[in-house]
């Protein structure tokens, strides 16, 4: 069998598992997990054996430090991993909700019912972990699901799915409500991104050529979790300790993940008090700052340091320690600058004006936007949804945090008494 | 300028458009939807000019009959167009509802709000008066269009482009908040499908052919508005007469649409005495029937005329006076065909066991399962929602109906006194 009718074949089963598992009640969903959790405990000594087979062959390869790291399912990272099975089982279960219902003057009564997804495709990169996380969030909503994790994580996923699969049958769930591709091959991507008769969604998980490739593929929707070139503008009005604290806690708390702040917005009339003292408190942190010739001349005239910034600056996600710093004329100013250069992920003004900040708040059009708070909290945990598959960066479906709620669509449930249509 | 930058263009000018147009509030929408019925009113004799010019080109390349028609914008086709526009004006405006309110213990409050999508693609063949139907809704909520239109159609398309245009421009609106595209050359469609920066989604309506070039290029989210393979079934506790009326109604009512049904299910235990009255009253509609073979026999044995059904015809979507006829031996039987060959649109089970219709209504995975009451009900006025820019058969973001609430996102405004992560 070849590649494409071999995961062909796969994404059927998914199918057919996904219409067995949508008939399985939130306990027996909950009991399900709660042995995936007592498998994955059991077969740790294998699955670590598994895992140190990908670490040799990674350190063979080359690999090193962070990229290594992460590919490690030591102790602390096994641990975290099923404790976040248990943590996944204490949430409420919303397949089944009834979010509307409703009678038409006919008679006809409905319900919109809160319903799985069906079948969902999960293309990662490098991590194990995500196979178990990813997984078990599909699972608690009713999905099935089937993986694609990275290369050099193959034998450690091929592991943890066997736990996984071996957890949903004890509790009498299909097998193949959790599957992982037999291969690693490229081509199994485009493969997958062509099941659309099977599959419901694809949700990419990596780097922007892994999404352009799905987004260019897939024939069936895509929740893209791509980049956040993510804004603090800072007003005239704002309070200088605060907005200090909020642009640190932005840009440095963990400068690598997509809701680091990436550029600076500064209010001309506050600038000469603000861009000194916060490029000082930056330049301590170790951050560099690109500054537009404004800011530069200021920040010199001060005494301080700022390379110049370009026109790439305004459109950098750094993901590391740089600050691209711009002064702006007002709060219109901001928002035009951040319509053309971000990417509508987070967005902050910081100031002590209701009404200025009421209008940024409307009018940036951002899965979040924020008002005197770190752009960091644009998260699934704190936003209280208690888990989170990532951050969607389109608008449809799912927009922000994706939780449990995200993971699921809907039906209609029509009750007549005999109606035909006139 | 080539086609592809072209389009470009014109899609940027759309983005920027919608985020002039997410400012504008309901009132003034309103009075921008009714300057458009206007300026249509006071332009009628050019669209009317415009359309002889489109009417004339298809019959010159032999199009006839139903076909011509769907092009004619004639005084009673003109006459709801318009009126269609007053009664998008009297739906509810959608835009700026929040949705959920909450607070977290670190004292953050958090609001859900209803936007635009922002910019929409719709992609459609023939008739010209979906350039005005399509675009009223997508406005309504804020969103700017982008249109292409079918070739045949291209001038009257344009001169009802100028009126929309001319309307939003008196009430204030930028006029690139509807645009069409200058050319229905085939290549334009797969440019449009690449402007992901610019475009947040896609709507495809025609033929199966469009829809899959469409879903195959598309590098935005697609909703489509697929195939209805609709089934009704008959359990054995069904009341004949109800049955009988709920079938003609499903499948004769207007067989060419979406929601007619497609396939007959029919338990063994009630065959004998439902099916030979059916077939005599569909017979007598006009209806050919293709059975299975225990169908075909119990239809000859009485006396009735079946032509013998194949593997495609389970798969089959008429849009004719045909229909598929199947015996089946319980609910399970049922649910089992229904996801093995239907398209998950509508499908109807006509019980008087309130316990099998539940079991049915709850297990079938189409965006519309109804008890008792005709497929034909499945739509957006049916349901109440006043309007609908179609039916999705996607399960992503919108499934069936999609009203005014269906065309809008959503983005989380937080506000905070200066909290930033530990």
């Amino acid at each position: 069998m070849n590649i494409s009718s071999e995961i062909q074949a796969l994404c059927k089963r998914a199918r057919t598992a996904g219409h067995d598992l949508a008939r399985h009640d939130g306990p027996t969903i909950n009991r399900a997990l709660g042995y995936m959790a007592d498998y994955l405990q059991a077969q740790k000594g294998d699955i670590q054996a598994a895992n140190a087979r990908d670490l040799d062959a990674a350190q063979a390869e080359g690999l090193t430090g962070a990229k290594l790291q992460r590919l490690n399912l030591d102790d602390r990272v096994f641990g975290q991993m099923v404790e976040g099975i248990h943590q996944v089982i204490e949430l409420p279960y919303p397949v089944g909700e009834v979010l509307r219902e409703w009678s038409r003057p006919n008679g006809l009564h409905l319900r919109k019912m809160r319903v799985p997804i069906g079948v969902i495709g999960i293309i990662y990169e490098s991590r194990p972990n995500v196979t178990v996380d990813a997984s078990v969030l599909c699972l608690k909503t009713n999905n099935t699901v089937v993986l694609r994790g990275g290369s050099e994580a193959f034998h450690s996923n091929q592991a943890l799915c066997e736990a996984l699969r071996a957890g949903a049958v004890k509790a009498g769930l299909p097998e193949d409500a959790v599957q992982l591709l037999p291969t690693t091959d490229r081509a199994a991507i485009t493969a997958l991104c062509h099941q659309d008769k099977y599959l419901d969604l694809i949700i990419p998980r990596g780097g922007e050529g892994l999404i352009r490739t799905v987004t260019a593929e897939a024939r069936m929707p895509v929740l893209k979790h791509f980049d956040g070139i993510c804004h603090v503008y800072l007003h005239r009005e704002a309070d200088p300790a605060m907005a200090e604290s909020i642009v640190l806690n932005a840009k440095c708390q963990k400068p690598g993940v997509c809701n680091a702040a990436e550029t600076l917005l500064v209010d001309r009339d506050a600038a000469p008090e603000l861009l000194p003292r916060l490029a000082k408190a930056l330049a301590a942190a170790g951050v560099e700052l690109r500054g537009d010739a404004e800011a530069v001349s200021l920040l010199e005239r001060a005494g301080l340091e700022a390379s110049p910034a370009s026109e790439d600056d305004w459109k950098a996600e750094y993901l590391d320690l740089i600050l691209a710093v711009k002064i702006v004329g007002d709060v219109e100013e901001a928002i035009a600058h951040i319509h053309r250069y971000g990417s509508a992920h987070t967005d902050v003004i910081v100031t002590a004006n209701i009404a200025v900040a009421e209008e940024f708040l409307q009018r940036v059009d951002s899965a979040a936007v924020m008002w005197n708070a770190s752009s960091r909290f644009h998260d699934g945990f704190a936003f209280g949804f208690g888990a989170e598959i990532g951050i969607s960066t389109d608008k449809l479906h799912a927009r922000g945090p994706m939780g449990l709620e995200e993971l699921t669509s809907y039906k209609y449930l029509v009750s007549g008494q005999g109606q035909v249509r006139e």
